[in-house]
């Protein structure tokens, strides 16, 4: 049926319809003073999810961009970068920063697993690295990494700490200065509930001694042209308005529902999604000491085809879950469960899971899975 | 969650994006040719869903609105009525006419039965009416009456048919030529899945003979006035223009469906409801055979107070269902599965009812009435 359609892919997500009504209100111009008193407020409650006194910029791309922005300002060509991945957006870092001329160490800890402590502590026993890029949450594979553990290492280096967070940042805690991270990016479209369009990018006083030397070519990504306009509650260059309307809308919502309950109901959210997901008899690709909140990986198992499976949910349910990307296509689906998402989304995703499983004659018990996350809810466990 | 609310209730039903959309577009005056060629186009659809050449009268005012331009055209004082009863709407029907100064035999057949066409049959041989009052879809108690029996009956005497149609039409098959009905009431905010606002209502030949002589006051409710502003494909008095924008983009979702797959859609969810409610041991109001395809009854056993379980699914699970109307109020709940609503909507239902009920110590297996919902979707049965 038209306009029933289920999306629960880790990125864009749904957006709930008090954010579209605020993203239709009347266009104004963003040197208007209208512009300036919202992205002061805006800057006000961002900080609050950032956990940050750091300023913290909302720049008109995607959170790719935000990366690279990130990079951009703070790599020379020679630099020295040591990168912690554990799946495909650590590897795009990484890219990112060899494009910009950094000799990188790559550091794969695999796909499915987390980052460990007593390697990066090694590494930086060993070398004098320029900067450190991590994953706070690792979109491909669902993995949380542990940012306080690796921003604590860091801390007592001269390396600053740059923090991919655009799928974890507002569904998952973060504490930008108490955990020392020097510059963490994160996007719009994922648990800000937002359309695609927009990063945010907050700078440590520890990354701006870098950023005000850095030489690498730099227009549109120029944090000091940046921090110039923020001083004036401006952009550097025209800002997406519509949707700096529709963040302070999202950003509200997070507010009234209190960020201690958004970050637990990502969590229970997960939760469920896993129970289910066992109760089924299937496995999941990532242990729980480090399974994400906003996005959960399964196998297939071998009992059926992911690609079989993810278009049967969406052609006979409206359903839409993630499959897997780089050495994981087509042996895993990820299920998101990220921003404007509650229990109701996990019992559609379970079961229309059940059916599609069962049209693919994969062996279940109809409501198993359902049951399972119930449980969960039930209990009300985070 | 804030915008995490599943509306249940027979009316008002969830408004699709698109139909939201369209009543986002900027105003236009009523007496312009836009209206006009909007109107002109809705009238054509509309007939498809009346199965009518009658002409078919889009006003402004809500069902019980449509109820009473019925009555006010066709009711002089004094006038013979048979009102057939089969609940709270049946009743209401019955009371208008009441109010107009009819002379109404009200025969009731029960809350949760069906109109017996013998009676009525029985009824039409001993007496000349006026007037006989029917429910399609009778509300109150999710019973779905024989419409076509009793036009067949009706149309060999000088009786005018009416039919409240409010929550069926749109979601349930109704032929209004074909089954005699001399005037054919609904309105926008069930099945048409629009807000409340306006009412439809369709007026036969035989109807037109009694409407032109009727002598009882009627202004707002005219329907002469209506037919002639309607021969310039315009409303007599100020039209809810943004409502006639979204209720074409209605139809226009309900056509591109097809109108055969939208009624059985609705009987799919219907037969799914119930399944799901006998999986799990609760009694159902009605009959299988007079089983509404739009909201389904179910009773409360004694297992559980249902107002306590209706608070339950509002406050922990963003749920709303319909309590019970008249003598059925605290011993029924209803689940409407009506407008914009599919197969998800019933798990959701479903998956929140087990949890409430286990939520009140109700005896289940998790999971057991949503594996039986999914049956019923993996058989594709109607």
């Amino acid at each position: 049926m038209q306009d029933k359609k289920y999306l629960m892919i880790p990125g864009p997500t749904p957006v709930p319809p008090a954010v579209v009504a605020a993203m239709s209100r009347p266009m104004i111009g963003h040197r208007s003073g209208d512009f300036a008193v919202l992205y002061q407020r805006l800057e006000e409650k961002i900080k609050k999810v950032f956990q940050t006194e750091n300023e913290v910029f909302i720049l008109t791309h995607s959170g790719t961009g935000g990366m690279e922005a990130a990079i951009a300002n703070v790599i020379n060509p020679g630099d020295e970068v040591l990168a912690l991945i554990t799946g495909n957006f650590g590897e795009r870092f990484a890219n990112i920063a060899k494009a910009y001329g950094a000799k990188v160490e790559e550091v794969n800890f695999g796909w499915g697993k987390d980052v460990d402590l007593n390697i990066v502590a090694g590494k930086l026993a060993q070398k004098e690295y320029k900067a450190v890029l991590a994953t706070q949450n690792e979109t491909s594979t669902g993995v949380l990494n542990d940012i306080a553990g690796i921003g604590a290492l860091i801390a007592k280096t001269p390396a600053l700490l740059l923090v991919d967070g655009v799928s974890g940042v507002g569904g998952i805690e973060v504490k930008t200065d108490a955990w020392h991270i020097d510059m963490l990016i994160t996007s719009s479209q994922k648990a800000f509930m937002l359309p695609p369009g927009l990063a945010m990018v907050s700078v440590s006083p520890k990354a701006w001694e870098v950023v005000n030397q850095n030489k690498a070519p730099r227009f549109y990504f120029s944090l000091p042209e940046a921090k110039k306009s923020l001083a004036k509650w401006n952009s550097a260059f025209t800002p997406n308005v519509s949707l700096f309307m529709g963040l302070e809308a999202a950003l509200d919502m997070m507010l009234a529902e209190g960020l201690p309950e958004v970050y637990a109901r990502h969590k229970r959210l997960a939760k469920a999604t896993r129970a289910a997901v066992r109760a089924l008899g299937l496995d999941l690709l990532t242990d729980d000491h480090c399974a994400s909140p906003t996005v959960t990986a399964i196998l297939s198992s071998g009992g059926f085809e992911v690609e079989e499976l993810r278009k049967v949910l969406r052609q006979e349910f409206g359903v839409t879950f993630a499959g897997g990307q780089g050495t994981l296509k087509g042996k895993i689906f990820r299920i998101a469960h990220m921003g404007f998402a509650d229990k109701m989304d996990i019992i559609i995703a379970i079961g229309a899971l059940e059916m599609a499983l069962a049209r693919l004659r994969y062996p279940l018990t109809p409501g198993a899975g359902i049951g399972a996350a119930q449980e969960i809810f039930l209990k009300g466990e985070i």
